[in-house]
């Protein structure tokens, strides 16, 4: 399938990264598993922050919850610590219990003094509602899918659309999934790069708004918006954590731009991670660190609203058309945009 | 001047109340008080929930801090006890001391047992930094001026633009001020009303969105995004304090549509107030009150994404081009709109 | 075991219910599944809002966050849309999978059209960290366990201290677990309860300190307060959202009354809920409700305060003395208190 | 007058800094400016985080809001960005807006580029309610009364009970006002000092309880918890935005043990500085800072509760008997304490 902007549509006015992709920024990798057949159309996605051992070296984070309507695990303790001490699972909303299950697992695995001498280990697995398409009712994820997702996860071009938790999403009327893309940021004469992951399964049919202002009309019959988005941000700029707490926000002014406006039914949280200054498990009493000034933390902002818009137009540009449960049926945008080319 | 709507600008899908105002929402007024010449163009708007004593019977009310780069005042109490018990203030950065004293002193006239036999008043400012434009340094309103724009408020239509405290404001390289729109709800079988009316004075130049796609150039040099937006909100539709906060959030997808990323330097405030349930300064021990379905509720997100969106277009569209201090100029987007007609 | 009453404390000074447990609250239910033998010592504990389908008929309800180093499920939902939609189960942090499973198995075996012809469910499960006595690496807790303790629910006495969730759990330096207290208020010429039942596992060896200023030394070894504490707080006072929000944040006064300063480590969660207006799962348009006059409302707070600080106390006196793991010993404060009588 | 300690009471058991106050800090002074006479109690007490001009060297700094029944000016921004661009001024509830206006004019006086060339700035400003022996209503504090209080702005010993803002307040039904106290913290073979100011004013009647167990009645007419309390937390420790957040919370903790639960009608707020890792008006772009091992807060969580704590009864020992309005008499703790001896 194409990207958004293989279609034509043009997101924002900064760089984009080598592969417009979450991988784009130095570490992170992605993993998926998918399942289908047999009614299901699920599955898992990591985001893997580094290619370290997390629950020995954390990643800083921050949580934004933009509405709580959604059943994600481990957030309370990223809001509190500002950190990832595990992969993120990105999963359906009654595979998040599986998922947690394996990360912990994985987590003793290597670390044997977890629990018995030292802390235990708060996993962090977000979530939308795929039961559109796939029969959520099977609790189909296993731990073993977790552990797939996981075992998957590299850099590179990351698969997008119906692929991993993606497989059985949907957005605006039309079949969704996984979408990404990145920023370059030049800071200081400095570059950085901050990339963004969506799991897209939001939005009332009809509310699609594209950069060039055309709304895309699947054709199915209106819903409220019950769905829900699951918005990773990945940067290597060094931040406070107040500072990544304001990043992560303004995720939601990219979900804003695309016609969204954070629906009751659904549950819109961003998570947002940067590979710079990790936390060690017992750090030195005291740790240098490097803070940005704010008053160029804007470059930040803007990057995190464009790739987050463009993420999800390119979950939505790579996913194909669908049929769902009860009859229904999920367009494909790329179709659409096709249909209807810009004169 | 001009509304959007009159300039061919197309915002949403929602019916638009008979003002397009938020003096839509029964019993709501607005007064301003203009100051100019001598280098200043700053000023003072008020708003007024209903024609009583609001000491004596409050509007029930939340907050939303979108940015907190500012400086209102009162929202601390607004955001604990979720009630109004003064009209609200929109004034400059520097005003806000003026018009909280004038706000107490009015209270105390109506209420000689403030401070004495009952307890003290919250007075709700909340401001924008015209210094662009205006002399802030002068710290030119003063409590009389506060007491004009509450003396002049008034129902029906409302002027805006550069008027009140819109006087000296700007956005996205343009003129601003004062903007106003409204939404019609149906829902259980009532007619609801939700009105905005914002102080722009936000927004990097070039980085504004029409609804059509387009992005009006101000040709001036950018600078960052270092105003402020005050985003009143006011509806007649029964929602329970949960709720009232949720509708506030959605200010800011209004906001975001227009292009904003809620930049660093601006203070992005929403204030939501409902004329429903009223509290009155010493209520029954148990007063039935009415709770809207969360189920319903997404009509009143939809209503304040858009209203709030064509409120700040209005404001753009009704501010004639105005020059500014140390050689700056800040075009009308209604010239710009006139230069370029969409063919 | 005796209760802290019995052993001669006295916390507050408001009226105590005829159980002194969280039962007291008409219509709310206890359970307990304990676990012991082959290195366990822990187990679940239910606590169930009302008798009917709590997915059909929510149970309103408002979470706090004192300290969030902990690993809960389901909060987020709760502090976005103030309801209930499931018993709260309580256990060990990894057991938090294994109970969501439970819930959401129940829940949809009652209600078969969750997730296909209505949203999904939202299950809320509470933990601490039992790995002083037990081991938790272990994942000892399965879903049967959890149906157990809710199989179990029941008005009446709550049996208190090790058992059920509590089974494994200290507080500061002594061995502690589940606790329960509860409290009258008389308002409006009504009679009112709100009841406590803790998850009691936090604070270091020698910072407790009893009503009376005494300070009971458990002569172990200090460690850090790496445990938690989970509150819940039952009533069937009218509370609007606000107000319940505000209630379960004076749970954390009563834990600071105990010495305790809400410890870095340490998972502080207060979830408080009213068995009053509870909200249809698909609601009429316009529901009325009973709100409380904010000027009444300092008693609910003292009773949340008391009754939380009692029952924690509860949770110590009704615990035996326990051997830990690593050669670890935790006393019992009722042999402390009979060893050291106030003269 | 006494301090708590010299009147017998025993508080925590950190070591005390040599003057067991927010002075030990170093680099913080305090000033106050007391108004007394024509039915006049009240004032205004300046907290200076460091000599230098902050506008140009802001403190980094967290707000945390216990229970927002307030009127304090500011704090938005400060919970936005981190910082302190002024001096903390204390003040009675109407005497918020002249504060700001002096605190404005300062910073203007010597930044002449604010609002012209630079931004403009966020004056602090936090208050209590006096009126129970001040007549509120006059409006008494004046800007230049906010002036004195800055100019005697020192270090050393701290002058406490009836003074400054203090001078017309009262808790627990005795007259107290400002109070404060320090606790050492050695920390990675460092020493570090946390001290904490109060302005206290909050408590009902017969609530009081020592550290010893012990409730002193003040045999006055039991009221509501009508008051206010703001309390100044200062460290040279380095700590994050989100530990300082952290710290700041555990203030609520201090109060707590005092018999406090936050009443309704009290505006308890916690405002916490850092002199360490100061941020520049215009910094470079990337700037080392110091993190604290999250690890080692515990300390700094216990100097918090403690500190205040003990600065509550400091401006209670400290404070004399005083008449009231309306034949109301407060009577002073200290007395109660030499007639009430510990046998």
């Amino acid at each position: 399938m194409a990207t958004a902007r293989e279609l034509g549509l043009r997101i924002g006015g900064l760089p984009v990264g080598a592969l417009n992709a979450i991988t784009d920024v130095p570490g992170v990798a992605v993993g998926h598993r998918t399942l289908q057949g047999s009614g299901l159309a699920t599955g898992v996605t990591a985001v893997v922050p580094h290619g370290g051992d997390l629950f020995r070296l954390k990643t800083r984070a921050s949580v934004e919850v933009i509405n709580g309507f959604g059943k994600s695990a481990g957030l309370m303790q990223v809001a509190e610590l500002g950190t990832l001490e595990t992969p993120i699972l990105l999963t359906n909303t009654f595979g998040v219990a599986a998922c947690t299950e394996a990360l912990i697992r994985q987590a003793i695995a290597a670390n044997p003094d977890i629990g018995r001498k030292t802390s235990t280990v708060n996993a962090v697995v977000c979530e939308c509602n795929d039961g559109g398409i796939s029969d959520i009712q099977a609790l189909a994820v296993t731990p073993a899918d977790a552990m797939a997702a996981l075992g998957a996860a590299a850099g590179g071009p990351v698969p997008q659309g119906a692929v991993g938790a993606g497989t059985g999403m949907t957005a605006f009327g039309f079949k969704a999934g996984i979408g990404t893309a990145s920023r370059l940021m030049r800071i200081g004469g400095q570059d950085f790069t901050l990339g963004a992951l969506v799991l897209a399964n939001f939005g009332a049919a009809g509310d699609l708004v594209l950069p060039d202002g055309r709304r895309p009309d699947p054709r199915s019959t209106p819903e409220g918006d019950k769905g829900s988005v699951i918005v990773i941000l990945a940067t290597d700029l060094p931040l406070g954590d107040r500072q990544l707490q304001r990043v992560a926000r303004r995720g939601g002014a990219g979900l804003a731009r695309l016609g969204a406006f954070w629906g009751h039914g659904s549950g819109d949280v961003v998570l947002c991670f940067t590979t710079a200054d990790p936390v060690a498990h017992q750090p030195q009493t005291f740790t240098p660190v490097t803070r940005l000034d704010d008053g160029r933390i804007d470059l930040a902002f803007r990057a995190a609203a464009e790739a987050t818009q463009e993420a999800v137009l390119n979950a939505l540009c790579a996913a194909p058309a669908t049929p769902g449960r009860n009859g229904r049926h999920f367009p494909a945008l790329a179709d659409w945009l096709k249909e209807n080319p810009l004169t």
